[in-house]
């Protein structure tokens, strides 16, 4: 099996853009990722392609793979749409990962892309509402809002978790946000403010909940047979793990846990070797504050229970023992929906090759990604390191 | 690289079904898939899922992949939906095959599944009008009919076919799925009944157009290390082949030929080290009477040109020198959207390993599948060899 790297990735500014179209977002992605490589390749050198996005009609085009991969001027090669809802491109990133290692292909490009800000709150709430459950949770009425709500009531409830810490990962994250010039919502926010923020789905306010994107975020996955005509200092895809569970919130064990990210991490950590004591930093799916808290258990970071003193100490901090979400994660960065896969790993290739501007980690070497679809019906994780790559 | 081997395949009957759900279809074929492996795996065996699938609304769900796979006791694994409108389980089959010889599964279950009969027509049309070009094709008003009646058209005025060519398609296929229990359309139609139907897109009949229906279907792939477990004779992935296109028909170089399906053919015969002469049978993805004479050329089974003249000769006949579409193809067995690809590959399946009935040819040993997204922008093409897989 050959090792897969990451030779490059970039992505469009995440925001609201009403003159920009679902294609010409995948091209700034693309420009962008080509522009990070040390040595970029001629697009037709680029095998296949794999991408991740989760609703059409509005501007979002049917055929999704090819409408988007045609206009970068990539015709011919293999082109697939993957869709896991909110995991569409972690999951579009481990197919390319999977192509590579097959030896079907040198080059792919896995990427995502999501615009949603021009829809109406109902489109919105249906495209989301239907990667839920249908008669218990969409049809009842129930938003992700309310069902990240019912996860965070049962955290609080099992172990003491408050409001107050849900708030440290809304802080924490508009703090490294307004260090991100891509972010959507750049800017600070104080605790009270957060905790003080108008309800959206009790207890969640409406600093616990990430904001409707446009956007879209592209990876370049190499073989480790071409990566050096690539790269100099390139990413290797150390693991790669994913799972699946119920759909349906009520469906599982727990509501304050995602087995499908705890298995996809354990998988991942298994590939590399390596366990959550060897990361340097986290990108995680933190679509509502309680999502981060539950990551850091899933994972590992902290232990069952205690990721709401976790994120109090600041140990997630930038400057803390292990930063998450340098990026200012879906919360301040912003969530379009299909890119929020590739646009994590965007964050870690930046981190692990020293081009993460004001946000830049003191030499990392290992970095995960941890993205989920729906409340948890499937996860992707990747354990990425920096690794060099020349002759 | 390891090999990757069909060892089981099924399919739910394809109709309108108004009592059946998206789920149960795909129960329905994932028993029927493990029904016919000779040795069926446990449930906890199988390591991962694809699942083909279009549209989201009326009776599908969302987070498609996770929803079907859950009602089937798969829970856990990494499942992914794949999407290339009509090419999605084509697709879904190919990331199988990858996923197995990349060395990260065993026991892939790779299926499609698509609930139509109740949508309004406008809704149909809606859900197929997407995987076209936009404002040249859809917003035009211009149907997946009326493109494929341009390609008609523009076949008849470059090579001379005729609308009774086109018929002899019909005829064909209908003659074939009457010996299909499986099939939507099982009734036999004459030269005269095709031709004198009612015109839905000039010059396309009726009886040249494919029908609307619900369905599932699946493949068990498994790894040439385990699937003498589960078989004494399976079908071997000797080759897959796939490639991308400009969506809109009019930014291609001819509307009388689909690129993408002759590339992905290509690749396929390239890895199985064989050509269409090599071929016992096809199954090609005749969603209108003209697309099967196009995958006739695109394929290599007659010269470019020539598609007319040669179903004209009977060739492609169930008792001819190359059997096309033995299980009636899109036209009468049904095209059950996301269904459609892993469908073709139960066909070749039972074809290869004498489960194929009243349709049984004689002793095949090799054959091909051809599954189109759009009019041309995806394609997926598989060569599928009977092998002996026991010690």
């Amino acid at each position: 099996m050959r090792d897969a790297y990451i030779v490059g990735a970039g992505q469009s500014a995440y925001g609201s853009f009403p003159d920009e179209s679902y294609r010409s977002l995948f091209r700034t992605a693309f420009e962008e990722t080509l522009a990070s490589v040390d040595r970029p390749p001629e697009v037709d050198e680029i095998d296949e392609a794999y991408v991740g996005t989760l609703g059409v009609g509005g501007r979002q085009l049917g055929l999704s793979g090819p409408a988007v991969t045609e206009h970068v001027g990539l015709h011919g090669v293999p082109v697939t749409r993957v869709e896991n809802a909110c995991a569409a491109s972690g999951s579009a990133v481990r197919q390319a990962v999977m192509a590579v290692r097959a030896g079907m292909a040198d080059v792919v490009l896995a990427g995502g892309v999501e615009v949603m800000t021009d829809l109406s709150g109902d489109a919105v709430r249906y495209w989301l509402g239907v990667s839920g459950e249908t008669e218990w949770e969409r049809l009842s009425g129930t938003t992700f809002a309310g069902v990240y709500a019912q996860m965070a009531s049962a955290h609080m409830r099992e172990h003491g978790t408050t409001a107050e810490q849900l708030s440290h990962v809304a802080v924490k994250n508009h703090e490294n946000g307004a260090r991100n010039p891509k972010a959507q919502l750049g800017f600070t926010c104080t605790l009270e403010e957060a905790m003080e923020a108008p309800t959206v789905a009790d207890p969640l306010t409406l600093y616990h909940c990430c904001p409707t994107t446009d956007g879209a975020a592209a990876v370049l996955v190499t073989s480790e047979d071409v990566a050096a005509e690539y790269a100099d200092a390139a990413v290797r895809v150390a693991g790669v793990g994913a799972a699946s569970d119920r759909v349906g919130l009520f469906q599982r064990d727990s509501y304050a846990a995602v087995p499908a990210a705890r298995k996809a991490g354990e998988a991942a950590y298994a590939e590399a070797g390596v366990g959550p004591e060897d990361l340097d930093f986290a990108e995680v799916h933190d679509c509502f504050a309680i999502a981060e808290l539950l990551a850091y258990e899933d994972l590992g970071l902290c232990e069952r229970g205690e990721a709401g003193p976790y994120v109090e100490s600041g140990a997630t901090r930038a400057d803390g023992e292990l930063p998450v979400n340098t990026s200012g994660g879906l919360k301040a960065k912003g969530h379009p929906i299909g890119a929020t896969g590739a646009g994590q790993i965007v964050e870690a290739f930046d981190q692990l090759t020293g081009r993460a501007g004001d946000r830049q980690l003191d030499d990392p070497r290992r970095g995960l990604t941890h993205n989920v679809g729906g409340s948890g019906g499937a996860a992707v994780v990747h354990v990425l390191e920096r690794e060099g790559v020349g002759a």
